[in-house]
């Protein structure tokens, strides 16, 4: 099973080894090296081992978002020079987003760049980080504030990564599927707001895998239809980014962050673009079946706001949401007023 | 005057800003920022602000080698982020080679990506770094390891900026041109034998960025051609990184580097690749001329030899080097023994 586009190649399941492995084979590396996290390195590492027929080095990284921070990428590019990779090395980033963000960024950018490639073990690395080429890091409280735009020479997914997953990773995943019906297809959202299991799952990666893939290869470098794919990311960044800095307050998973983002920005849609309140509604109802309520007093939703204005996706510093006529129909380059913005958590919390 | 290829477009001389002026106009800029150094902030600056209609926000770092480094990105970005910059914001980098290759990368990373615009202050960043779209910082001692390529939108190259350059900063970039002569024209290299001054040097700064322009559209990602312009860098980086670690060292400018690996690797020429002696000592004569003797004792040598394996132009672990048949006809990938490195010194300080 293969998704493969210009901006894109993806393989899904066993085939991916055998495609990983001849790769290798056919490309005259000179040195290949593994990113793995601390989680990574415990419960993904051994299976690479048993897959791989090369080869390898490893590099190691703390897990965590808070060290998707540029002091990293300087460890990582210090390894890898004092290892010896040159420009004819390979890095493999085997590891939840985090990894394959930093990995790739860390790759783009050492000797002027060099071949990576990916292999997500979270089910939001495969849906999403797997394809459209974002690399990045965080700057501070603002998320992938700095990063290129390339793609690696290959994506596997394996979804037998999924079984040492925490159930809060699967769900944070599971956000950005749902995402990908509410801005393309209705029956697909349909399907989702079941919640479905680990076991489940693999076709539904490859559908969402395809959807955001169709996206991406339309759009790559965002100028218009890409846009579709930050639904619920305007708020969702901002509160991601408001938890990930508060010293008191436990910090919300990416997917749990953009969960509360969609379901304030079916709310707004339902006031601005003409999606109807039942649906609205209805959104809020499957996210709040599947993601554990979040509060919000008034301070935060006031720092919540000003950090949209770091949002990278603004344009002359305007912030600009997309919304949904309905339900498989986004548009983009929104305003929005703040006084809505607040009107929108009293929906969220009702 | 100018020069456009697919992955240049360099404009010269007063015209330069009509350009500028209007490209900014046409381009629907949220904000502009002006990066500047303690020394163009001074001298360039104002002239800059003479010549442009448009509203500008300045950042600032130091002047010199050992602030191209990543903790001045991260102040850079930090900068951007504050000052409210956003994808449509442009970076218009006023400087020599650290401004240009450093602002560079700061545009390139910033939020995946931004526009920028260079112009080039120092003789070496005219003939140099305004072509070939390489940005970068160095790590430690390791010149330009962490980069990307990506085009500038526009170079200006107005030559009043060399009024207020130093001696050595001319010299230094008159080191690459003499290097456009060597590996492409044996009649460039004799004309610029004779050390011409600034007020004789526009023209043949147009030829200098000529032949590089053609050399990197030919191959713009250095898989083969492109090589060539690395004559006199494999040894001269080497011996700049060395240079500018050492406590006790007065740091060499890359021009006075290069100057000194072109007499070397001219002597591993005549030593390897058919270059007649009496070419590699023509060599020795018209840089000695005009570049200032440095000594090298033993422990130094081996010390330039050590670097050697983390130039980046290396594969496969491999120093590769690129050296003469004749003037004017260079031949790349050529391996070099350690033993004849240190020959190549006791030619230089014969």
């Amino acid at each position: 099973m293969k998704i493969q586009t210009k901006h894109s190649e993806v393989i899904f399941g066993a085939d991916s080894w055998n495609a990983l492995n001849a790769w290798v084979t056919t490309h005259d590396y000179s040195t290949i090296f593994v990113l793995a996290d601390t989680n990574t390195q415990t419960h993904c590492l051994p299976v690479f081992k048993q897959h791989v027929t090369f080869k390898f080095a490893e590099l190691h990284m703390p897990a965590g978002e808070e060290y998707k921070h540029i002091t990293t990428c300087v460890s990582l590019w210090e390894n890898l020079s004092e290892l010896g990779a040159d420009r004819k090395s390979l890095l493999i980033n085997l590891g939840g987003g985090v990894v394959t963000d930093l990995g790739g960024f860390v790759a783009c950018t050492f000797k002027r760049g060099i071949d990576f490639i990916n292999i997500p073990t979270s089910l939001l690395a495969m849906v999403d980080a797997s394809v459209g080429g974002k690399t990045g890091i965080d700057l501070g409280p603002l998320k992938n504030q700095v990063g290129v735009i390339e793609k690696p020479k290959m994506v596997l997914v394996d979804t037998n990564f999924l079984a040492t997953l925490p159930e809060n990773e699967y769900r944070s995943g599971y956000a950005e599927m749902l995402k990908h019906g509410l801005i393309q297809e209705p029956a697909y959202f349909d399907t989702l707001s079941s919640f479905l299991g680990k076991e489940d799952i693999l076709p539904h990666i490859y559908h969402s895998v395809g959807v955001k893939a169709k996206v991406v290869s339309e759009d790559p470098y965002e100028h218009g239809l890409r846009k579709i794919l930050n639904f619920g990311h305007t708020l969702g960044h901002a509160i991601e980014s408001h938890f990930l800095v508060s010293p008191t307050k436990n910090r919300l998973l990416h997917g749990e962050a953009i969960a509360i983002g969609m379901v304030l920005e079916g709310f707004l849609s339902a006031e601005l673009t003409g999606l109807p309140l039942d649906d609205a509604h209805r959104i809020k109802a499957v996210f709040g079946k599947i993601y554990p309520p979040v509060s919000f007093d008034d301070n935060t939703i006031t720092e919540v706001i000003s950090m949209l204005t770091h949002d990278k996706k603004n344009e002359h510093g305007n912030v600009l949401f997309v919304l949904l006529e309905k339900i498989g129909k986004p548009v983009w380059n929104q305003s929005v007023s703040n006084e809505l913005i607040r009107k929108s958590f009293e929906f969220y919390a009702a």
